[in-house]
């Protein structure tokens, strides 16, 4: 029997019903629900409006319902819509009278948003942990390749010899943005809807305060109409994963090329590979490649929850429902993006030598050959020409820049002496680059303590948001 | 074991392998690989590649295979990746030798686009029929009210009055659109990719033709690595249905917009509704919030596949193994919401009283008074200018137009004469607009007349696609 | 001539040529890029890297020409690709020599990055004060419609009567929610980019705080090739941007809505409305709809410089280029609407009556009912039960609760009592909802002072980032 | 003056009026306005609804008004707010009261759509004429590369050993399509929409059928109402243009792969290419970056246009509105970015040494050798798992199967004979897969002729549709 049904005349297509219930997805959210309803009969209690023996049976209840689910011995009712239904309509079952008194100064508009809240809370702290193991183990291999010098790249041409460290250390710079989104993110879902009611608030004499202590929540929602109709905080967790994915796509990429025979700048592990089943010989970054690939999901899903709520007016709106799969399957992915990410750049090999020798055959160091020639006097404009013409005359003869000998140099401007060659040589280049974010070891040591307390930071927040997100299951047990 | 293992010398990491795998959601296209490797079987035998021994072997194992899964009797294992890999497994064990056959002349890459040419034709069928039928729930609304005179809007403010039978039939345009859309998708869906081999086709003689015409294939790609990276067909099947989905997002909210208080224009079934778990009194049009609602998903998942694509080189990547969870989402989620939509249609109520009772008290006239003003002479732009202040002279002393006297019309414009109280009457207003397309009955007879040979010319289609996915089951049984 | 073409055989294709130019577009940022280049050329000096008299000589030449532009005397052009190149040719023609100094220790990918940001600060300013205004305008009508009473809705029908101006404040807190997203954007535009180079860094002794201090930037880059590829502040910038059209969608549909014929809730000012070329009496929510359509564009800016990024390798791809156009159409777009937005909620008319005398003639006031049970000693679940049974009752009858009679009332439940009457009145179901963010008067008081004090931090914030945006052009003085 | 302002009391705001004008970008299609409006004053004057005279007098001043734009010599007017008020009005100035009777029978909402049909098939024209363009130089490139061998693809590893032309020719597929797909906006784009009035029809005796003539529509819109409302044909023109714009980004990625120092597979001519404001040797692939990121606008483009149809009710809403600017953004785009690719492809260089020398030294021909074991008697799977061991031998002692001795080849299965080595020659591997769409040069000359055919019957089609778009301007000469 639907616990809403007192004024319809006929029950509901089952059809209709099957594409209404929420079930088979929200049931992940059994914990949050349970936790919730019992800090809610506490302060029922609490304020007098049951009584202290109905909240006990109530809470025991739902404890035993809990158990029954963590146990695997709950059978979930398409009929009964939703976990919220489920829930109440087993405590019912099982308690009786002071079941029906649960609902009391609650709606399901409140209670599905406390539900959400709470979940994202939890998954932030999930997320979060998985995110700095993976900025730790960016560090690790930087540090693990300190003297690993790479040609950098723009426009996927050779441009400068930068260090591999230092490459490897701008997805550290990125991540650390995504978890400052992640801050952002925690701020918006940790704000207490329960007491909103349908949308207007309600009329008993609710202790708002008293549940956003018991489930930790820092602030509570304003306005009641806002707490029941705010999807904002998923559309920002969607926001936060969508741009994080962007950067491991990046990463990806990056990954493929360097294992495909062309380039040979790393071999990941066979763990992390998979075959062909007609092409012996193939080992193919399928990890790589996946991940890029669901980049694409995540930007769906964040289109997707944008087109819901668009344009729809206030404040509850069945459209609503469509906030969770997408979150589930986000949090879901990205999870497991995130840990195998950090299992494979420890686990991959980086060819030192390659990168190394495919050096030594471009013009990755013309860039310093205009800056000498500036140093000698040359307005920079001038410098950027004549090396212009000093590449064209190495490319039609078929020689790189440090074997120029210094007549031939000469020929190009007369202010290049001998010490040419030494500005030329990869490591003087790499090394001349010492300015605070560049690529010389001095500024990369430098980067890799500034990294190194970023993650300490990272990690007494995450650590602060796992207690609060724990700390909810205790109510249960 | 895999399949592929022989080049590797490490297992695959647990996560990964999980994380690689799509067997979770690949296994309801069991049928067609199933079948589509009966019809690689029956070619290689053809061609002298495996011998007729070893065919009938596999053809049995196969349909063994088809039998245990129908029965729910067939483990899948994650480790074995996919279906193509569930099942050939699972004959090798069962057959032996000449399962080992099987891949002859193949790779997963063409494989699994054989798999999904064949699956995406089969929900062709399956959606064009749901399709027709709301088409159909459509016509016959149209043709059941006929006689309803109610408010056009434009703007959402009231606009002219119009049959509520061409309101609807406005939709049925729509669906035909998205009926000749379903064309051109299966038009992309109906070319065989089997033969390809990995990209590059392969070096035995096989019989594609023959293959073609066993699976009812209209045509074969020309190009091999295209056949293996193309996923245009299920891209447009993307669009189709995100399209489809827009126009039942327009048809949502005006059945939200009819089933308020405010509106009052229609009554929904209570099947289709539901209530409140707070406030007794609430009947809330859910479906029609949902279907509007998962417009969302549609929207997301065609970006996500856009995404994905992006970018990419040639032939196969992993990426694309992406393409499917989204797909397999918007089938059923799109055939649910066809389904519903027939039915409610069929089942709700329309209040041709309220809707004529409010044409009577606003200025949804207007314009046949400015048409009556240029049939005696005026130029329309000056005719639409005494029109605007005649209507603001009704705002100010509250009536409406029917209600001025001939004297009142003559202030405004002297060639105003005794019958333009017939030419504003709401019947006349409708009668009069008899353009092709018009809100006429008689053209509106003529556009149910157009409807009913559209719905027979789409049967005759859909008849022709059911029978062609029909037929690839019969090589199982 | 192009500055870059000492290598190059062959001149560019015109066509090419306008395809790769970003000059007609990105010439908006001249100010950004002039006095970019004038604190470069003040560190240069400052660092010995070029001379006083040089320093002197390229600022003197930068802010003639920002005068020039400014005065619209300056022709830019296609050929020199971009603002950075049409303004360092413009100075080398105009200073000779020293002109060809200004791009020592740089290059375009750090300007353009370091304009980028310039720009994003100056806008978050600007629309941080059209945001801040419009919350104000919200306050400002909540006071000023204070004690008007309205229906509140969820899934559209009528669900409890709240306060109109409750209903408001809902709007207020999704900007409030808005304005902290925008705290975040800033947080990452507010990184200083300048001496990342091509992507390595430099070989000049730069200093790059110095430059950070004269462009008031909190941080610098940790990572060169992070500095020169990282977009997501522009992406954080159309994340808000989405986020905030969003809201203002659902705000428009209300709009709409409400001046619809059928709610009559409020009358838009004729300013912001418009008529039609064909029907005399229509007045169009048109600013409503285009609000409502525009957010549209912004979803599509924010999908499309996702998909940009994606799977592009590190460091400057040509790519990035599109970030522009999508960011600086969101930004007019948005100040255009937020501008219109205050005005129109300052200018329109409530209608106080209609909305309550429609609530006298619906059941809003059911779950006061389902309240009144429980306070008797009801089970909520059965109380909820009860009412049902009485809705569809009066339903039946063609009543509304307050109808009822005492006798009426106690055959659905004897513990009703005469004061029933009194807790259904409209008033007193607003007034007993006095929950934190309830309905009640005294919770909306509540609710508009914190709303008050919102708007006064959010002024300080702004303050602080008007004054860093201005400081900028001081530069060119 | 506003043309609609009769019932008006106040001006409209000058804010809402700029934010309300599309004049800015609808003025484009002027040519199409004006057109129309001879048609339909033509159409007036046949069904004597105006006079003879009238019509004379309002095409003679439409045909000065066309003249006058062309020349540049008109003032277009934001306070008329869009192209067909801006023509109206100055045909009134110009010629008086007839100007006024153009209107009759007409809504600006049918007349919009009506021009922008007219506009799209025009486009669609224009685009597939390069579109075909670009198939040509595709067709010319496989065919003057037609005996270069190249290492085939998956998850860019090397795979199979394939014709350049057969890797080209995959495009040529994708292209194809993108023709088809075209035929199908074609489709929706011609049906004629005027008659429809505002929504409902007009009551004037129009021939609807004569200005489809005139117009060469192939049908008229069979519900007025949806005549007004569809967006559906641009909608459809901007899923084309995506999916087009995905297959070039495929494209784009693999010429920036090819052009880098990794592959040096080809060259592209300096002509398409740029150089580095601080890296003096660099030649950047910057078209192809360009266009593998304005992808993202495409998308973008559609995922907005998706966004405003999504929950509107019908029939017009001014949210339509937002369907031009992304459209034509998109046509522009689109157009170029045809143009130069055909271009390009004709003037980049192939590197058929170095695409032959990499298939030397690797693993390509596995695959070959797996064939010529199983044709040799193994069991597909146990070949593969033979080969997958040889390979692994040779990667741990540094050779490539052709370098395995006929001993060393034994060692791993003694079916093995000495025409092993013919087999695994590259010639030999590309030469054997003769499938029908295989990589073989008698396979690719077949797909060659095919292209021939496909090309021919597309420019057919496209010379219809010339006609059809160039027809329209006749009628104004």
């Amino acid at each position: 029997m639907k616990l809403w049904g007192g004024r319809f005349t006929k029950a509901t297509d089952k059809t209709a019903e099957a594409f209404n219930a929420s079930i088979q997805y929200d049931c992940r959210m059994y914990g949050e629900d349970i936790c919730g309803s019992i800090a809610h009969a506490s302060m029922l209690a609490k304020q007098g409006i049951i009584t202290t023996a109905d909240k006990e049976t109530i809470i025991a209840g739902l404890k035993a319902i809990y158990k029954e689910i963590e146990a695997g011995d709950f059978a979930f009712s398409i009929a009964l819509e939703d976990i919220h239904m489920n829930v109440e309509q087993r405590l019912t079952e099982a308690v009786g009278e002071a079941g029906k008194r649960l609902h009391t100064g609650r709606s399901r508009n409140d209670q599905v948003a406390l539900d959400t809240h709470l979940y994202v809370r939890r998954e932030i702290a999930a997320v979060a942990k998985l995110l700095i193991a993976l900025q730790q183990a960016i560090i690790d291999a930087a540090e693990k390749y300190g003297d690993v010098i790479m040609p950098g790249y723009t426009h996927l041409q050779r441009a400068q010899p930068i260090l591999f460290s230092h490459h490897l250390l701008a997805y550290f710079s990125m991540l650390s943005r995504d978890f400052c989104h992640l801050e952002y993110v925690w701020k918006l879902a940790d704000i207490m809807p329960l007491g909103a009611g349908a949308l207007a608030g309600t009329t008993y004499p609710l202790d708002q305060q008293y549940v956003a202590d018991l489930l930790h929540f820092t602030t509570i929602y304003d306005n009641s109409l806002d707490a029941v109709s705010d999807r904002d905080y998923i559309l920002a967790f969607l926001e936060f994963a969508a741009n994080l994915m962007m950067h491991l796509s990046r990463l990806s990429e990056e990954f493929i090329l360097w294992s495909s025979s062309e380039f040979k700048f790393i071999e990941l592990d066979d763990a992390h590979c998979t075959g062909s089943s007609i092409m012996p010989q193939k080992k193919n970054p399928d990890i790589c490649e996946l991940v890029r690939g669901k980049t694409g999901r995540f930007y769906g899903h964040l289109m997707g929850l944008l087109t819901v709520m668009k344009g729809i007016p206030m404040a509850y709106d069945k459209d609503m429902q469509e906030d969770k799969e997408g979150l589930f399957d986000a949090v879901d992915n990205l999870k497991f993006a995130l840990a195998i990410y950090a299992d494979m750049i420890g686990a991959m090999k980086v060819n030192k030598e390659r990168m190394r020798s495919v050096l030594e055959e471009d013009f990755s160091n013309a860039t310093d050959m205009a800056d000498y020639l500036v140093k000698k006097g040359l307005p920079f404009r001038e410098a950027h020409a004549v090396v212009g013409k000093t590449v064209r005359y190495c490319i039609e003869s078929g020689k790189v820049l440090q074997e120029l000998s210094l007549e031939e140099f000469k020929a190009f401007s007369p202010v290049i002496t001998a010490d040419i060659h030494h500005f030329l040589s990869i490591d003087i280049c790499v090394e001349q680059r010492k300015t605070y974010n560049g690529t010389a070891p001095s500024s990369v040591r430098r980067q890799l303590a500034a990294a190194g307390t970023t993650v300490a930071a990272e990690l007494t927040v995450q650590e602060r948001w796992q207690s609060v997100a724990d700390s909810l299951y205790e109510l249960a047990d």
